[in-house]
């Protein structure tokens, strides 16, 4: 069943990484050497690295508690780009205390073939550590609140 | 004199960010609110923020020397995104021993106007740190030497 928008790809990209589900994260991919993903802090991976990577992941039996919230669409022609906050809600862990993690943005590139809309490029990017905690490599600007 | 390729917009963009040049850099982008910029660790800016980003750290006489190299290009119709690689020399400084930046990822979303291919998004991700520094984000990959 092809995706008809971007957006029920992007649905169904992240219902397979909560559900762990690795046959239905291959269908969301494009069927092509041009896909990348970049997770938070790893090395790029493209083309078949991509879903050996994800089998990997769901083989150790990983999923998460996932929410995503827009932050701006640019759309053109067969080519779509999504970014988003994704906001992970870790596992209940009866010994330590739960402890929040730091949303992290992503943009998700979408491309229409024959077979609807697939993901190409997944990249997250970290957002800014707290005060204090910064790596050093951000330059100077506005900040905001 | 509008760029003809995304390629042109970028090579611009790289110059402008080179030669601290705030004028040539808003020739780079795209006159919309629809812009975004994601610098390493910093918050994700969007519209006006961007240009004014890039304004407060050129007049603080910010430049950089700075290497690229293409890792993936995605183009379909008015849209094309460059996956690329940069490495930044940091500026001599005698009193300190010369300190190796580690390269970061970026992504830059083109798109074509009336006006030529413009910059829409600049999204950069840090590489992973080295071993024993991970800030814990990263799930569970096969790795790459």
């Amino acid at each position: 069943m092809p995706f008809q928008s971007p957006q029920d790809a992007e649905d169904a990209f992240y219902d397979a990484l909560e559900s762990g589900d690795a046959q239905a994260m291959e269908q969301v991919w494009e069927a092509s050497a041009d896909i990348a993903c970049l997770l938070p802090m790893t090395p790029l991976l493209r083309g078949a690295e991509v879903l050996e990577m994800w089998r990997a992941m769901f083989a150790q039996g990983a999923s998460v508690d996932i929410q995503v919230g827009h932050l701006s669409w640019v759309q053109g022609g067969d080519l779509a780009l999504h970014l988003i906050e994704e906001r992970i809600t870790p596992p209940p862990d009866p010994g330590r205390p739960a402890q929040p993690i730091p949303p992290v943005y992503a943009s998700n590139l979408f491309r229409r073939g024959s077979y609807g809309w697939r993901l190409v490029v997944h990249q997250n990017s970290p957002v800014p550590p707290p005060p204090g905690m910064a790596p050093g490599m951000a330059p100077p600007g506005p900040g905001r609140a």
